[in-house]
């Protein structure tokens, strides 16, 4: 049963609207707040999301027109996998007006939301995120998308989910350090749009890591408030909207310079995140205050495995960043813990120089 | 050179702000009208385009990036050449400001333009159609997309390009089958919105036949400005929009159940177009000499292939229509030349009746 009344946030209007619900016990109501307009349902997730993946089947119960099971790894988020899905959905019969569920992490969000992008130019879809990462990044805003075997992300669409599910519960088997990974995106959400989150859940820090169902709500559901707020002035990442890759631009850099089997997402985010501290501090005014309060939030979610730090092997990387274009890197800056902005002067060596002394302790 | 002033008509404004160009000898001067945020192209065209290819080559110069060839087969418009093109792409160090230019037939603009709906979540691409079928029809309203072995144009995405240009010049070496069976498609937009296009058009049916450039650009400029003006009122096809689909219902059926090797799409659309006709004389008031007009001009763009009339061969076909929702097939009639309307309530079994009788003498 539901402990407390979900909160629904407007994620985006219409055309493509979208629409958060946050609450703990939502998945066993599934039915009542996932949406297709058939009233049928393609579940496509990963057999790791076990007891909730269970619970949506339960509460959808005849709706479901097939299952689709979809591998969580990094290393199958191709384009041969969104043939997959679409194949398996085709088979079972699939029409347009019927709605994807994508249960699992933000590999099954992102690959089953640009599956639902592309079937038949595009069919309703919901996110079942079942990880930290999940729940704070993948699935709000609408980026879905694969790898390329010469970049992470470089295909996909903007196809935002009618509903996104976040329900603290998911997380109940998530192993340990796919949990602290993922929290660093939610911390970064707060970090760059609201300080009174921050403040709120540094001091929460050991609740939050004890998974405390109320902790837990207020950093996600705060987490998912300011994403939405950021999408909404900027739908599709032309300006304000960078201010979500805080702590990416040097990430993306240290994850791929690490491959696969390296840092996780959230952990690079982590590294990046402190080497754009020490670079807000000489050129955006960050306080050593605020600075300190980031790095020791940092600290607490970690230790991480120490990343690569060789500035001939991040240079490629860093250049290569999709985000890069005739204008430069985009480097996101924090000002205050709070306010972020976007900066496309400052010079790839002074990144790899970051990247050589940063610190999480 | 130009020989007159080429024709600009607004196909879609912001945010996907999409412009055609018509105009005789307008390949030549391909640099003053493309367009691409960072000044550079991805040429991506079939070797079968020849003196248009060359033509658009010449124009852009140094601003080329790099030239990826593109097999202009039905059989080949998949999701394995779309990858084609992204790696292609991606390997020439492609960046997200970048364009991609198509010069093709509808196939190549479908494969392009959905390989640049997907390439970092979306990058601009300018559609140069060398086929009557791809004027008419495949690179305005943005649709993009290609084949899954279970039905045609069941993956894909909707990304207007920024630019098309519509050259007659583009036609010369076009097969005399394949000029035919895509005016079809240019005459269909005259009959479902412009009256007047549609009786200056069936006059010159031999000028336009003989490929005389000012008939050629009547009729070609006439359905870029129907098909602009109904994609205005339903970008996403949710109602209106359905009415280009006039002649598709059955000619997808028809084009399908005959296979790769059976009917040219336009030729299946012209077949599918008699049998609306007959439909539209019963249920939609269309008059006898109205339903003639449009029958003339097929008898004079044909004589074509003799289609598939199994019913029993049909059915499943049009049943698999991804245009069929819970709701029903989508049936596009007449009510008089110039003016078409959607109806849900066709039986399958009326369209397998007049597919049996259906004439275009």
């Amino acid at each position: 049963m539901t402990a407390a009344a979900p909160e629904r946030i407007p994620v985006s209007g219409p055309p493509h609207e979208s629409v958060a619900w946050v609450g703990a016990g939502l998945l066993e109501h599934a039915a009542d707040f996932l949406r297709s307009p058939s009233g049928r349902f393609l579940l496509a997730a990963t057999p790791a999301a076990g007891a909730a993946l269970a619970a949506v089947r339960r509460s959808l119960g005849t709706a479901v027109l097939a299952e689709i099971a979809v591998d969580d790894a990094e290393s199958e988020k191709t384009l041969a996998s969104v043939a997959g899905v679409t194949d398996a959905a085709i088979a079972a019969g699939v029409r347009r007006d019927d709605a994807f569920v994508a249960v699992g992490g933000g590999v099954v969000t992102d690959l089953v939301g640009f599956a639902a992008a592309i079937l038949f130019r595009g069919v309703a879809w919901n996110a079942v995120p079942t990880t930290t990462a999940g729940m704070a990044d993948a699935a709000i805003g609408g980026k879905t998308g694969v790898n390329h075997r010469l970049g992470k992300n470089l295909l996909g669409a903007f196809h935002p989910p009618a509903v996104i599910l976040v329900d603290p519960r998911a997380l109940a088997t998530l192993p340990e350090r796919d949990f602290r990974a993922g929290l660093v995106e939610a911390y970064k959400d707060a970090w760059i749009g609201d300080a009174a989150l921050a403040d709120r859940a540094a001091a929460r820090l050991a609740d939050v890591l004890a998974r405390d169902e109320a902790a837990l709500l207020d950093l996600l559901g705060g987490s998912v408030r300011v994403k939405a707020a950021v999408v909404a002035a900027d739908p599709k990442e032309g300006g304000r909207r960078r201010i979500l890759n805080f702590g990416h631009t040097l990430g993306h850099a240290l994850e791929a310079a690490g491959g696969f089997g390296g840092l996780r997402h959230g952990e690079a985010v982590a590294w990046g995140i402190a080497a754009a501290v020490e670079i807000s501090r000489r050129r955006a005014g960050l306080s050593p205050s605020d600075a300190g309060a980031v790095r020791r939030v940092l600290a607490g979610l970690g230790p991480f495995p120490e990343p690569e730090r060789d500035p001939r092997r991040l240079r490629d990387y860093l250049a290569r960043d999709k985000k890069t274009t005739a204008s430069g890197l985009a480097s996101v800056m924090l000002e205050r813990v709070g306010s972020a902005m976007v900066d496309e002067t400052v010079p790839l060596e002074e990144w790899l120089e970051a990247a050589r002394i940063m610190s999480l302790s």
